[in-house]
């Protein structure tokens, strides 16, 4: 399987957040990235403006609001926003990274059942890489505050 | 209160949503609209292009990501994905029309909760007038499609 091929791609993405959590995401359709995005909240000023979300938003250029033969891969689990438009755009499979004991949005809520998805999710792809990411961004900003 | 009245404006915004379902939303900081939206995701072809997401998307370009001091008005009960966008712009008060009891994000699922959220919510305002759009929308499409 190329899921952890794809899932690096995500992580490779995230390292692209610059100032803004370390959150990466790649639509994969027919084995070809069609779509990739990292999270630009801080740098935009929009509190929408999630990896997933930017994600989305591009593959629907090409693809419209039916996503139902792409993968998605991404860092860290969904957040309920996230993982509500990951099912309204019917993207066929999740993976993810790193799971999100706090918000997460297939773990600490069913949002797949509730909407009676037929999305398949895999999580813990890569997860250690995925949660390092995380948690030394953490560790600077921590770092950086106490200077 | 002014509530009928801007509830009343975003309905007015709903009408505005053509093919799509007919959805509206404003943003009001100090008595004063600073953003409203209606739903467009048929017409942009993006599944995340809610009423809800676009309001906050434009409130947010003045705004940043705080939106304490703001009330949004939305003519129905905000799904997960708006429900948690609304949650991380911090929206002070939601006041919502017609209540979705399939996947309200404040009454089937309690997001306000599981975010430990101070946000303020209320629904039902002008709710004949908001449940009667969206029912006359399901009417027509419905007509249409069996000529």
């Amino acid at each position: 399987m190329n899921t952890t091929k794809f899932m690096q791609l995500a992580l490779d993405e995230a390292k692209k957040s610059g100032e803004d959590l370390p959150i990466g995401c790649v639509i994969v359709k027919n084995g070809e990235i069609i779509a990739s995005a990292h999270n630009e909240k801080e740098l935009m000023g929009n509190p929408t403006a999630h990896a997933e979300m930017l994600c989305i938003k591009k593959a629907s250029k090409m693809l419209g609001t039916r996503m139902n033969e792409c993968e998605m891969y991404v860092t860290l689990e969904p957040c309920p926003m996230c993982m509500w438009a990951i099912i309204e755009a019917r993207v066929g499979k999740l993976f993810f990274g790193a799971y999100d004991s706090l918000y997460g949005g297939s773990t600490v809520l069913n949002l797949k059942d509730l909407a009676n998805s037929k999305i398949e999710i895999k999580g813990g792809i890569l997860e250690e890489e995925c949660s390092a990411l995380i948690k030394n961004y953490f560790t600077e900003l921590r770092n950086k505050n106490e200077k």
